[in-house]
């Protein structure tokens, strides 16, 4: 038996999410299939994080254990074979420590958040980035991202579906930049609560649009209360960018 | 009647390119019919470039004849809501003279190819790269590319179905620049003939694999005959980026 990480991009467009689910087509369940197909084994995968349908993956960390013997060209082209047509590409595959976990042993995430901000509605970048047609005000976006960096009881950001043991978590980075006509919001922490990078955006994109100012980014946190958000932005925009281990 | 410049932006996928055809569904025609049934007029648009299906636009440049009054807002506002929903984006309009002509006052265009260059399939990318897995000699590129800059007889580089009257054309840039695994091959001139950036790209492919020498490009030009390409580069890397006017 061998434990295998996979490095997977893929776009969440045509996906209920990462998860494997009762009806829909799931990332994990395309590669499950993939590489049970090449093994004859029933192969489950992990993931570090488990992305909502509609966010896509630029490099997610995923493992499995396979009891065949393979090279790492051949699981690598094997599998990217095999996911045709849904969009999943291995980008990596590497032989890991028997206790190497995708998840439990990830030490930190990182996500980027993209919304285009012209006047007209995407045509390449359609389902890509959230679009918002007024102009953002990037200054004070980046005062009530802020106001978010550090400790906190995250509660107001976090999905009444969230299955995380506490709401406390440590954000690292919240950054706002402006590349082109595309607004790129970078988060990282070592673990982030379900909906926690939406939420923070969807509140930053009114205080971008000026319906909030960066304070009641401040008050909504303090609230501790889902009720207190302003906005969960759209899925569509979302990229999970990398996982770090130590 | 006004004459109003459209600056468009559209995904070429689902498209049989530009102009509209006797079967299939065409960008021409879907702004055709967009603003058709503002105005009920019958509407044509000229594009400065005719791209072929499956090529996007970053920003391709158009005119058509109105009659009925609109301020630029309703223009473009009505325009990307009837074009729903197909990935056609209407960025810009703007009021032009009458004598204006988005292809015969174009006096110079610009096209950028992107190779997506790794090993794994692109996901996030797909539709929108050429993908060559294998690795790239980018400084072979540029000195196969830098054989094609200046006037030249582009016979070999020309599609048979080529309308243009003469195949002398003078070639301004063509850069090869790598982007992280993505290479963009940028082009300008006044005008191209059918299929010349794909054509161009198609043999700078394989002299960045090693099957041709960067004289070779030199070759392929001085035979002037289509029978010494290379390779016709796929259509879905290739982005009609900008067009300018005097």
């Amino acid at each position: 038996m061998t434990r295998w990480r996979l490095t997977v991009e893929y776009d969440g467009a045509p996906f209920v999410g990462w998860q494997r689910q009762a009806f829909g087509t799931s990332v994990q369940g395309v590669l499950e299939a993939a590489i049970g197909q090449m093994t004859s084994e029933k192969i489950t995968v992990h993931a570090a994080g488990r992305t909502d349908a509609g966010v896509h993956a630029l490099a997610m960390e995923a493992h499995c254990d396979i009891g065949k013997s393979l090279t790492e060209h051949r699981l690598r082209e094997g599998i990217n074979a095999l996911v045709r047509p849904h969009p999943v590409s291995v980008l990596e595959v590497a032989r890991v420590a028997d206790d190497w976990h995708a998840r439990f042993s990830c030490t930190g995430r990182r996500y980027l958040y993209r919304i285009l901000n012209h006047r007209a509605p995407p045509a390449l970048l359609r389902g890509k980035v959230w679009h918002i047609g007024a102009p953002l005000d990037l200054d004070a976006m980046q005062e009530g991202a802020n106001k978010l960096l550090g400790t906190h009881d995250f509660t107001t950001f976090r999905s009444v579906h969230c299955q995380s043991a506490s709401p406390v978590k440590t954000l690292d980075e919240l950054s706002v930049e402006r590349v082109g006509e595309v607004v790129h919001i970078r988060a990282a922490a070592r673990s982030f609560l379900h909906h926690q990078v939406r939420s923070m955006v969807g509140c930053l994109g009114m205080v971008g649009r000026g319906q909030w100012a960066p304070e009641d980014i401040a008050a909504a946190l303090a609230a501790r209360d889902r009720a207190a958000l302003g906005l969960n932005a759209p899925p569509e925009g979302l990229y999970f960018v990398s996982a770090s281990y130590p």
